[in-house]
């Protein structure tokens, strides 16, 4: 009987032994298993998220589609209205000096000079084109410091990149370039524009796209907001 | 016959002072007259103006409305894939730590302290109410810094004004408000949070109202290309 319990002792012990070894290697083995399991996992999840962020995108470039398609319906609607005001700006003095004069970006820079070119400003026209591209054109009555009856900005955009071509202002009140002072002649040199006046925009419209931008954003559309809360 | 020409003599030097004279008159006469037909005539110029800014804010709020819900149209199509994406997500370990990591504002005010938390972060919820209210809601899971297994901002507006109420943050790894220090623990406090975390937005929404729309407008609406782009 000895030899029996010995057996089943023996039995015991390595049974025993064999579940606390099995038990202390588990946790060894099963992470191991488990994050190769979770490495494709994650992979998958990667997948899965790429596919749906293609598909935000579609719905963003659709999305983008018809908000322009939109703006451009109430645009239709709004340039006969734009055009209606022009004409009643026109007959107002000093409409656009003030629309300018309030605006809180050109307030800041306009100068003495400006203010005084801005009283003969008798109109402002915008029209979009294609792609981004835009046209700003001021007309001017007779005044003593420039001929040009207007002076516009061609803006065109092509990949994200802007082109500007400006009108050259052939100036009275200014030393137009090239032309040499006589003696006597106390006039600026056009190259002192940038110093005395915005109207530098129209010399380098690339550096002042952002000023460009203003007068097409805010101060065309919203000239006769502006002009009714100055009231 | 003298008697006679002495006549015309008079005759026509009367004329000629008269046609002069009026002449002369004219200029003085006609601005006044001009200028006071101008007076109410740019009177009216500027009541067409009042008209037609009137019909422009009309357009305008039909753009608005209309804006709004092309835009409601198209966040009900995003919406279940923000679904999937979100599950995907939190399979992907670091997620959203990653994200807030690379977002230009968040990945510059991000503390160690808050990259070691977002760690934890398996979930971002953001849900939109009506008028313009939204709710900011972020997911952990188990970890040593708070109890809470979600953190979320309420935020509503009236008239303009946002209100905020945020949750309260149970902390394990900072002493709550009103919790005395005792001898040994060296835990930060609850007020020195702002120092140390984005997540005193929670305790003070208001002045992070800003960090609120960006979570809101760029992390949970752009989170998929933000990480395919990290990829």
């Amino acid at each position: 009987i000895e030899v029996l319990l010995r057996f089943f002792f023996y039995l015991f012990t390595s049974l025993l032994f064999f579940v606390v070894a099995s038990s202390l290697l588990q946790p060894w083995h099963q992470p191991q298993k488990k994050s190769k399991v979770s490495a494709s996992d994650v992979q998958s999840h990667i997948n899965d998220l790429e596919r749906i962020n293609e598909q935000l995108l579609e719905i963003d470039q659709d999305l983008a589609a018809e908000i322009k398609a939109v703006q451009e319906k109430y645009n239709a609607k709004k340039r006969p209205l734009f055009e209606k005001r022009d004409k009643a700006a026109s007959n107002i003095p000093n409409f656009w000096a003030d629309i300018f004069e309030s605006h809180p970006s050109f307030g800041e820079i306009l100068s003495e000079f400006d203010l005084e070119v801005l009283q003969y400003m008798t109109d402002l026209k915008v029209t979009e084109g294609d792609n981004d591209a835009f046209k700003v054109e001021m007309f001017f009555k007779e005044n003593p410091h420039f001929e040009n009856a207007s002076i516009f900005v061609n803006v065109t955009e092509t990949d994200g990149a802007y082109d500007c071509q400006g009108s050259t202002i052939k100036w009275k009140s200014l030393r137009n370039e090239g032309e040499e002072a006589k003696k006597g002649d106390k006039r600026k040199s056009v190259e002192d524009l940038e110093e005395i006046s915005f109207l530098s925009m129209f010399k380098d419209p690339m550096e002042s796209l952002e000023l460009l931008l203003l007068i097409k954003e805010d101060i065309y559309t919203e000239a006769s907001g502006i002009f009714v809360r100055m009231m």
